[in-house]
């Protein structure tokens, strides 16, 4: 069982901006890209939905990039989920499109969906801040400079 | 985020074993097949790997088939996604394989592990029984005779 690699980026370019923050400059695509060595172009996608979804802010042109455009204990992690998960989909029958004979009165549906639920609200107790309450160690392993927290920062 | 088919399908298969038992004769991986609509290679599989966990058995020669071998009161559903999902890793950061830079201090792992524990701590408290106590219907939806209930039966 796994989240969509989707979701997985998503939440990591949260992280990134979240640790990142800086007052002198933006993040690019192509950094967040390089420091979690994956694809640029599902970066590109993760960060277009992202701001669609209102979690970041594009500047273009120079001095342009990427930021948070919430404070990080706004960010839901439940909800989140919820919005780049492209299906929640358990199993074939929670699709109106399967063709389980089952389908009409499934006893598995309701119980995969009870424990779907709790899966779900567990993440709703947590948000981006924290995700990002040890700061400091990400920063490290980011190889980012140590910054001053600024808006939208967990600390 | 979903279940692989091939929890899916084992839990089908349990079912049907489970709904369809009868003294008379035994269930067969073409009518199992053919009754979901699924391929018949994906079923050998699934009851393969059912057998290897002690779940059903197979009589091979005239007359044999599959059953299961133990109630349904005593197959845990939670026990049973344990077993037969390939890996839980719900992100990449779940396998030490991963190269998330993040992995070394992530708190998404902590926190989706949790969720995790939510999700499969639900399945725990659900066996095969609770999911044929609806055996009539499900007899009906699959086309089976109604039997009575014999050995291994959820009622």
């Amino acid at each position: 069982m796994r989240l969509t690699r989707y979701t997985d980026y998503a939440l990591r370019v949260l992280i990134y901006l979240a640790v990142r923050e800086s007052d002198q400059d933006r993040a690019t695509i192509s950094e967040i890209a390089e420091r979690y060595g994956i694809s640029r172009n599902h970066v590109m996608k993760v960060v277009h939905q992202l701001g669609r979804l209102g979690y970041i802010e594009t500047l273009r042109g120079k001095g342009g990039g990427l930021r948070l455009c919430q404070q990080t204990t706004a960010i839901n992690v439940g909800a989140l989920v919820r919005q780049t998960e492209n299906d929640l989909d358990i199993v074939e029958c929670f699709n109106p499109a399967g063709t389980c004979p089952l389908s009409p009165d499934c006893r598995l549906r309701g119980i995969l969906g009870e424990a779907l639920d709790a899966f779900l609200t567990v993440l709703d107790g947590y948000t981006l801040a924290d995700l990002v309450s040890n700061r400091s160690s990400l920063q490290t392993m980011l190889c980012l400079p140590t910054v001053t927290p600024t808006r939208g920062s967990a600390q």
